[in-house]
């Protein structure tokens, strides 16, 4: 593996051509709106440009992609991975295709380096950023459609800049995409403002059946498995719940346990600064990092729930 | 009433001295926040300066002004009153003070010129970006309580750089702020991500009763004034709660009906751009801009609901 910087990453992309793009499972609003305007700006250099198609593009993101995917991958394409930090990340339709990667471009600190090429800095909040420095670098002038792409990867990436990855550099980025014509109401509407009511049900469900505990500083949520037919939840409508209890206000410590099909619990945990989420998760055999963690309990929904909660009082006695 | 351009608003700001600052009723976090940052630029100009304490400053907003506040106007005070369009929004503390304005800076097109020198400008998203433009002219070198005031005021009449009204401009002025030491995150957090458990008990409760009209294009939503005791709601919790049926996918027009204390109703509605808010409640004998206006009906909760869907099909029968 190879680490590039980004001027030689841009080399490496006006040298070659016939690329195709991969982006992560379960794919954000990041990697395909990174994948999208990495696609337009190497088209527009007159290379010859497609994303491999992800079977799990939801609705929401699909607008953007239009036009630019392609089933399988092409003979003697040079892959390039964007926002995709590890293998075990690739889309389920390029299984096949971990050792064939030449360059991969993330913001990710973990990247495993499994590409030919490697161009990271986690000093970016998006990966988006990191797009829109080497289409700078290859003098692409942005379109409207490359700035929206990027748009939706800096504001996914960011939570439309509420989260603390977002520096100067996002928000001058931000302001450069708006110049270049990106509309950036109608994106904040769909991604930020717009509620499925099945996520609303779920919200009000979680809010009648929350269990606080030390004074209201652990918030524990339950997701059973029957619920997510009961309420037609989707993966959209799940996504991002496991901040629920954290985010309530007085909440230092707030768990989500999701039942699986099979059995057994899926928990996260998030956590305020002066918690550590992952010494909690490491006590039930699970990882990750100081605010965000989590691990899978082979217990029922309400053992878990004790479980955990006796996990959070090991680790902090005195809470 | 004289219009002053940018240059000659900060003449006069750099002319006199003594300044005592209003803030308007109800007060938000761009008054408050831009109020604060004036009077601390003005102070790093060696002139003495105070906000007039505001009797409705809810408690997330008080840090800003600690140390900043007066309770009563000093004798031959320079008043300046900031984000206040009109002597209607004049501050509880200070509604003797409507004659007294020298100066008033605002970015509301409504503004009704009542005081002696205006300075408006309707094209900025928040009335922080005045000052910070203004505190510019000055030449003042902002400091961290000074650009966290005004990243106050930005995001919060921005929902977070989340509405239409963002502009480059916004969010080039953001980035400079966050150059000057401002720590956004914790203010996000603070403003954006914490929520109150009584009003996420609020918004379950709405999602249940929620009245969908029109195949889900009509979404009607209501709060019986008992129910604001009985999930112990504050003015903070109702804040913003106009949109919640709006926001809801597939809604077109939401409708939100508080019940009054003394009887009756007080209505908004919320539209999206193909539908005008505005006309509907001018059936009711209320008004307001196209997407967002209100009226006061009196009738019952339940007869309001009807009128209000009544109105909504007068204007547009084939919804």
């Amino acid at each position: 593996m190879k680490t590039l910087t980004r001027n030689e990453a841009a080399r490496f992309l006006a040298e070659h051509d016939h690329y195709l793009l991969l982006t992560h499972q379960r794919p954000d609003g990041d990697t395909l709106g990174s994948a999208a305007a990495l696609c337009r700006g190497l088209r527009s250099l007159g290379k010859t440009a497609h994303i491999l198609d992800n079977p799990q593009i939801t609705p929401k993101y699909q607008p953007y992609v239009e036009g630019l995917t392609i089933a399988q991958c092409p003979e003697n394409a040079v892959i390039v991975a964007v926002d995709m930090a590890d293998t075990g990340l690739f889309p389920l339709s390029g299984q096949e295709l971990t050792e064939q990667v030449s360059l991969c471009i993330d913001h990710h600190a973990s990247n495993s380096g499994y590409a030919a090429h490697t161009l990271v800095d986690p000093d970016c909040a998006a990966c988006g950023e990191l797009i829109f420095s080497l289409l700078q670098l290859l003098q692409v002038p942005l379109d409207r459609a490359m700035a929206e792409a990027l748009y939706v990867a800096l504001s996914t990436d960011t939570g439309c800049f509420r989260y603390s990855n977002v520096t100067a550099s996002t928000l001058r980025i931000a302001a450069q995409l708006k110049d270049c014509g990106a509309e950036l109401y109608p994106i904040n509407k769909a991604l930020f403002e717009t509620r499925r009511f099945a996520r609303l049900k779920l919200e009000a469900r979680l809010t009648e059946t929350i269990r606080f505990a030390c004074g209201g500083k652990i918030g524990i949520c339950s997701i059973p498995w029957k619920l997510r037919g009961e309420l037609g939840l989707n993966e959209d409508d799940l996504d991002d719940i496991a901040g629920f209890a954290r985010d309530i206000e007085g909440v230092e410590i707030g768990v989500m346990l999701k039942e699986q099909e099979t059995g057994g619990c899926k928990l996260s945990v998030r956590s305020s600064p002066r918690y550590d989420a992952c010494a909690i998760c490491s006590v039930l055999g699970g990882g990750g990092h100081r605010a965000a963690a989590g691990a899978t309990v082979q217990r029922s929904l309400t053992e878990s729930q004790d479980a955990v909660l006796q996990a959070i009082l090991q680790v902090y006695p005195n809470l």
